[in-house]
């Protein structure tokens, strides 16, 4: 079976390794030769809004999916005539959109945090004084690692933020004092069955995602979510791997947002589950039933970002997975991740302080 | 840093398939672009004993490896000197040839079976005469999967073994009436580390292995294989992952046979260990240091000979991991192997019978 995966990025790498055991074949379509997915399948260039070079790429493979949410939703659309895409479009148009993202959580009861649309001047002052400071405006589109994210902590703050992000669709939220966050990774296969990983505990540094613990042990907390997945998933006849951030706020979880794709927050499923993200999304679509979510142990994974410390320091410390993928250095830019599988929650602690220390030269 | 494999075949694959994550670059080289390594890297075309064909590769990449044993050593220490090809070709001499292997583990004060070299009809009458029968005959070379061996039950089965056999270097060997073989598989890196993995069972069924347990819960064997590997390893200046076969007679080992590369008995690793052999080959030869080799609970390997089972029903069973090696069926041929690993021995034991009985249609 062909598996065409739009984007080529270290997502769409990282599906392929998983799947190509599986017998798979990979194809991938990115802007670059030169993307992280280029090492290990062919890539065919072009525009994420090119509709005839997609529909070309779409008629060479059997499945679709994608490794990135900024994938015009119409030119998807247009190609699921020619093979099926998977996730549907319809989980992408969401999660493209922070505001349709919580009517739809706000429809299936999944609670959210309170927010306005935003789309004037007039409308922002109205928000700020309905919902209080301190409060976030955020772009509704085409924001990822804190990019598109205006945070208000007096009313007076809203002049720059607005100075800031106006001019496109925008959303105000009130800032959540939330004591973490945690991400639910699931994957629903084609016949309908879901399986869930344990909740994983998401620390971020400068609005990037630095580090992600799992399992984070809270029973009521995995069931609520797990509630919550179901729902979503069953909604959208969700096919593939998802990611809902949560925050818990006073012991009960908040929804923040949904990626519809493998995600960063379940890059410690590569050794830290009994089966990966990756596989888990690759089987899903390629209509394979769904590998055991169970995790071998307690894992933390360290994002590498900006530059990659020493690879032969960190592969020297017992345990340690380097995953480089691959991209040049920039400054906040995803290079790679380390993850380190513990027997007992105390020594992946102690390994994330480590770790943690060690990739910061 | 770009890796060259010679050969393209599954263990090329996989051991792509673990680099590619650690940021390194593979090439390989085979007679066929239809190799199973041609799904995850570039394949050159050529003739194992093309020197200048190999010298080309050999200048395109940092370090050479192999994937399979019947390369040619003179042309490997030819193009040893464009760029370091690990494990060293006297390691692959020395298996390539079942008499100079069986000579290098005597003098390292290795146990072996009683043996004797046969180059005509006279000399295994001779062998026969004074190590007795049962006994098999075997070439010295290019022998693997039961190929090139011949069993004699009594002394008048010599006419029709050396009937098949004549025309190349032979061995005698006495019969061993082992109770069990295992497989030790061990990584020496550029420093002179070496981890070796836990012992591995072994059970083949008409001359292929078509099962591997591990880890063989016996420290004493334990010890005394590693140890054995210990002398071989530094003797050879091994850089790289190697696999020595041991029969388990009377409660002490028997060294079989050495494999100067991954090997099938360790394809266990890749789930059940926290580094897989592949991982720590390539680790080993391109300078960095070796991985963990602790198992992550009780593995059993599977092989999938001759034709596929039904990849969907055994993927949904809980826990089981496929490896398709993209070969056209074809009898006696290794397709593909499966991999389930436990908490217990006795539900890997379990799950050792249902996979087997489920993978033989």
């Amino acid at each position: 079976m062909r598996i065409g995966i739009i984007g080529a990025g270290q997502l769409g790498r990282m599906m392929a390794l998983s799947g190509i055991p599986l017998g798979l074949h990979f194809t991938m379509y990115d802007r670059s030769v030169d993307a992280p997915g280029a090492a290990i399948a062919p890539v065919v260039t072009g525009a994420f809004d090119d509709l005839p070079a997609l529909a070309r790429f779409a008629r060479g493979v059997d499945v679709l999916t994608f490794d990135w949410e900024n994938v015009s939703v119409a030119s998807l659309r247009a190609i699921a005539r020619i093979a099926p895409v998977w996730p549907p479009p319809r989980a992408l148009a969401i999660g493209q959109d922070r505001l349709l993202e919580k009517r739809l959580f706000q429809r299936l009861g999944i609670p959210i945090t309170p927010h306005a649309a935003v789309d004037s001047w007039r409308g922002l002052q109205q928000a700020i004084a309905a919902l209080g400071v301190p409060g976030i405006l955020k772009t509704r589109r085409l924001g990822y690692d804190g990019k598109g994210q205006a945070p208000l902590r007096h009313p007076s703050d809203a002049a720059a933020a607005w100075q800031l992000l106006c001019g496109q669709p925008l959303l105000y939220e009130r800032f959540v004092r939330f004591t973490r966050e945690v991400s639910l990774i699931a994957a629903r296969d084609r016949a309908g069955r879901i399986a869930c990983y344990p909740l994983a505990e998401n620390v971020h540094e400068r609005g990037i995602l630095a580090q992600t613990r799992a399992p984070f042990p809270d029973a009521g907390l995995q069931r609520s979510a797990e509630h919550h997945m179901g729902r979503l998933l069953r909604e959208l006849r969700y096919v593939g791997v998802i990611c809902v951030e949560f925050f818990v706020e006073r012991g009960r979880l908040v929804a923040n947002e949904l990626a519809p794709r493998v995600h960063n927050s379940g890059h410690w499923t590569i050794e830290g589950a009994e089966t990966s993200q990756f596989e888990n999304h690759v089987r899903a679509i390629a209509g394979m039933p769904l590998g055991s979510t169970r995790a071998r142990g307690h894992a933390v994974m360290v994002n590498l970002v900006g530059s990659l410390p020493p690879a032969r320091k960190l592969l020297a410390l017992p345990g340690v997975h380097w995953h480089d993928y691959g991209k040049s250095p920039r400054p906040g830019r995803k290079l790679g991740h380390l993850t380190k599988v513990c027997a007992t929650r105390r020594d992946r602690d102690r390994a994330a302080a480590q770790l943690r220390r060690l990739s910061h030269r």
